[in-house]
């Protein structure tokens, strides 16, 4: 079986819990407490030298970190990956976006407000105007595309939504104001009428 | 023909016009100086709403952004593509290591010391260490692989090394001191010497 090494709160690893329970994909978790160091320890380094979580461990000594590059493989030849040569690469574009342009500061604002302890919120304030104007720049990108196509590669639902959905359904958390966003916000609700979705009280 | 919407001193740019070129694919350029805004006008933001480049450009009214998803896209069916599903899931997971962990320290830590204006390098200078320390950590990462393996993913050059070469073969610009990862060096001559390799002199 597959063991994901994660930690619950993220929303990069919530792409890789999600994608595997609409694929069937059973998975082991191995949950690591947030701010304890745990990943940058040598153990850890051995499996992933960026000292990062997700990481994917297959079993048989093979480890891949980085959640859209898992999202990539275990979709392969499903229809959670477009076909299309050109919607791949939108999949590709949208996921390459997410993480450059959207996690850096919808994940980090979230997790500031929501998860960091007092002294690493408050040594970070001065930043969170920026990571607001900045967060709200890549949802208007999102709302720029939703407002007139329903999915973000090709015509149905992919692993491009899932990892744009994973830390844009968390945006509140970071202090940003969704309703500003309506194209976006019904796509969070198509994400979520899915079939397979993770309700809410699997989330945390 | 393909249109390549660029700035020549972008890294992010230089991996396509390297993969181009190593393709035999033509590319016509259109270039956008530095500083000038002109990506955050109303006619590019109708391209790519996110108004960054590089921005592909196919003739018939499709746009392709991120530099990662366009090296994906041209090379699938190519020699520079991993033919093999574990060895693509390699390329993608250090693509998207060069887009996190690695470009945002790289890349701007030479962006701010050999680029930027001066009032915009006085008003980050203190960025600077932590952009040294974080990008160290990147091409630590980078040369810990390099210690055992010859190319990012699999057995041969691919766009995996395009990638990571980009920004890393700049990387003395940042202030970074390539002599401290010398399996790191040996790579990025071994990138060198490839056929169709882009000549310094074109570099800029």
């Amino acid at each position: 079986m597959l063991t994901l090494h994660q930690m619950q709160m993220s929303g990069n690893c919530y792409k890789v819990r999600l994608l595997a329970r609409q694929l069937g994909i059973p998975l082991a978790l191995k949950e690591y407490p947030l701010m304890a160091g745990e990943t940058r320890k040598p153990d850890f380094l051995a499996r992933n030298p960026n000292g990062r979580v997700p990481l994917l461990e297959f079993g048989d000594g093979r480890f891949l970190p980085e959640s859209n590059a898992i999202l990539w493989y275990l979709s392969e030849g499903t229809p959670l990956q477009p076909a299309d040569r050109w919607d791949r690469a939108q999949a590709l574009s949208w996921m390459f976006f997410e993480q450059y342009s959207h996690e850096p500061y919808v994940a980090v604002r979230r997790f500031l407000l929501a998860y960091a302890p007092d002294e690493v919120r408050e040594a970070r304030r001065a930043q969170l105007p920026e990571l607001r104007a900045k967060g709200d720049a890549a949802l208007g990108v999102m709302e720029t595309h939703l407002s007139h196509k329903d999915w973000f590669a090709g015509a149905r639902y992919s692993i491009a939504d899932i990892a744009l959905y994973a830390y844009t359904h968390w945006a509140g958390e970071g202090g940003f104001d969704l309703s500003a966003f309506p194209a976006l916000s019904r796509w969070l609700a198509r994400v979520a009428a899915e079939s397979g979705h993770i309700p809410l009280s699997e989330r945390w």
